[in-house]
This record gives structure tokens, C-alpha cells and sequence, in this order.
């Protein structure tokens, strides 16, 4: 069965990243700044550039590939939990080109902001902990 | 115009789902237990295998498609509602391959988790029941 | 850094569109006549066709395409705020066709319902105000 708690919603942030940044960091700088713990974010907008990672489940490694182009992010959704004490944000993003096919993956460093408006919801709950999870490789939660 | 309900947000379930399992047959069991009959579901991560619809409107049938490969889950957005007194769960995916194309479309099992993480926004207001609608020929809310 | 604000949830209206009518146009008629100011949205459910916009960085002026065919709704992601007083809607779409494969951009007029479920999570806040923004040629937020 599933493993997961029941929380409560605290506040809304809503906004804009400014132009030219690195999404990621920018998320998880607002995070930080706010003491966001756990949360979940939805954003949309246009990047300059954008680097995803798709994850072998064989070799257990990411493998990433960056596309020097301007995109429309169709879709970012994520989460925001801790590691290491810190809270990290596990973000996938669906991006568009100019022929409007898409493409998508998970969302690393190297993607960067032309426009970007986003919601983090953050929850009240108990803590999220990101720890190895030995049948994925993956950072996973441990509850 | 629209038919709508005005709602109010109750509690949130975040969690993960377990390695292996189908995520539509997961996350109803998760329904069925709370007792969540309405709310909005949004989930990423990777499966192992996906298996997504495609409703023809002409004929009215979904046509289905295996894909027998690991994916990313880009974006799965969804909500619970009723159907014959229980909780049904109506979600879309998008998905990402190897080389981070992306492919959709509705939510059926046959779709398993290699990760999965989820949030459900449980509402209060008055129940969603879902019937047969003859225009599409989709089970859609009567209200 | 990013121009944020901390809100708080208010309502959830939560329904579906008309068969036939066009998203953006009814999205918006909901806001007006709900008095909807600010807020998050998320829709799923298919088209009967769609017309989705591109923003060229460099010319700064939209491309939009027509899709002239029945398409699923794997992801509609957008926000309320305000333009000249009126709640406007920003959103993007991800769409999928016959072969599963996955399509995007700009929601724009021209996409029709053939059956969408939405929801629109209103929030509490100061007014999010779109105006001209001279980077990037686009109306963002002036907070």
C-alpha cells in the first residue's frame, strides 16, 4: 500500500521569477527564504533554454539533455520536502517548441526563466525526509 | 454556461505510491480508504509500463496503447468523484521517453509505478456523481 | 530575486464546461461572474479542436497553430489575476492526439469543449495587476 499523511494547506505563495534565472535555484531560493518545508507547486511560462533529465531505471542513472531554445513550459509540477535538512524540490516539466510538439522530463539546473508564474502551496504536515531508496536509486521519501 | 460547485479545501493527502503497483488502482484504494469522494489529484514521477487512452469521438470508444517502456510521468493531473456511491478517480497523463518526447492522454490501469509521488486536495461540498452523459457518451457529472 | 506574495485558499469552484463552447471564453465568464480575482487553475478533458500559441522571444509576438482535430486535455495549468480591472487567464495546455503523441503552447480562443473538468482554487490576496512588461514583450505580473 501506499505510504503518505494527511496535511493541511497553510498559505499560497504566487508569483514571477525574474527573467534570465535558473528555475530551479529560484524555486528552491524562495523555499529556503520562506522556511517551506512541504509544499506543492505548479507553474507555467516560457524558458530560454531548458535541461531535463530522463532516468534509466536499468543503469540507475539520469541521463540529461539540454535544448538551447526558447520553449513554452506547458506544464511544471513538484513538491517541496526536505533533504539533509534542506528543503528540495522534485520538479517534472512539459515543455513546448515552436511547432508546439512536446517534450519533458526532470527538471534540472540549466533551465532558465524568459517568464515564469508559479504557486507554491505549502502544507502542514509532519516531516518529508529524502533518503536513498535502495529498489530505485532514487532520493525517495522515508516516512 | 458552465456547471460548477463553489468548494472548500479540507485536507491533503501527499505520499508515495509503492514500486510496482498500478497507480490508478493505488491511488482509488487510497480514495476508498479515506473516504475522499471529492477532490483534485496531481502526481509526478516514472513508470515502468504506461498504458493511456485515446476517446474517439466519432465512434465514442477509447482506443487504448501499451507502452512497454520506462517513462517519466511529466504531469498527472486528475479528481475524485463518485460513481455508483464510490469514489472514481478521472486522471490524464503525460508521459516522457529516453530521448524526452511526450506522449498523453487518459489514465487506465496497466500503468505502474517504478515512483510516484502524489498529492490528493480532498474538498467539502456537495457530492459529484458521475453518469452516462449521451451527447460525448462519457460518464460525466450530473449535477 | 522573484516578486511574490504569500496568499491564502478561499474557494474551490470546481465543474465542468458545455460541450461545444470555447475554454478560455468560458473560464473567464466563470471568474467574472464569481468575482474571481486571483487563483489557480487546472482542467482536464478533450477537445473537439484547439488553437495553441508560441511566443517567439525574438520577434516578440505569438505563432499561434490550429489543430483542426479531436484532442485529449492531459494538462491545463493557468492562474487568474487582474488586466484593466477584469480578471484575465493565463494557461497552458498540453493535448494529445490520435497517437498518444503530445502537443502545447498558450491557451488561446479557438478551443472548443468536447468535455473539460476544471477547477479553479481561489486565493485571497492583494491584486496581481498585468501590465506591459518591456524585457519580454509580454504582460506580466506589476507587483
Amino acid at each position: 500500500m501506499a505510504i503518505y499523511n494527511k496535511c493541511k494547506v497553510k498559505n499560497v505563495f504566487m508569483g514571477k521569477l525574474d527573467y534570465g534565472k535558473d528555475i530551479l535555484e529560484e524555486l528552491t531560493n524562495i523555499c529556503e527564504k520562506e522556511n517551506i518545508t512541504l509544499g506543492i507547486i505548479n507553474a507555467l511560462g516560457a524558458v530560454q533554454k531548458a535541461n531535463v533529465g530522463f532516468y534509466n531505471q536499468e543503469t540507475k542513472e539520469y541521463q540529461f539533455q539540454e535544448f538551447d531554445e526558447p520553449l513554452e513550459i506547458t506544464a511544471l509540477i513538484g513538491n517541496v520536502s526536505l533533504r539533509d535538512g534542506k528543503p528540495i524540490i522534485h520538479a517534472h516539466i512539459t515543455l513546448s517548441d515552436e511547432h508546439d510538439n512536446a517534450i519533458g522530463g526532470h527538471l534540472v539546473p540549466g533551465t532558465t526563466v524568459f517568464a515564469c508564474e508559479f504557486e507554491i502551496i505549502e502544507l502542514d504536515g509532519p516531516a518529508y525526509k529524502r533518503g536513498l531508496d535502495d529498489v530505485t536509486g532514487l532520493p525517495l521519501w522515508k516516512m
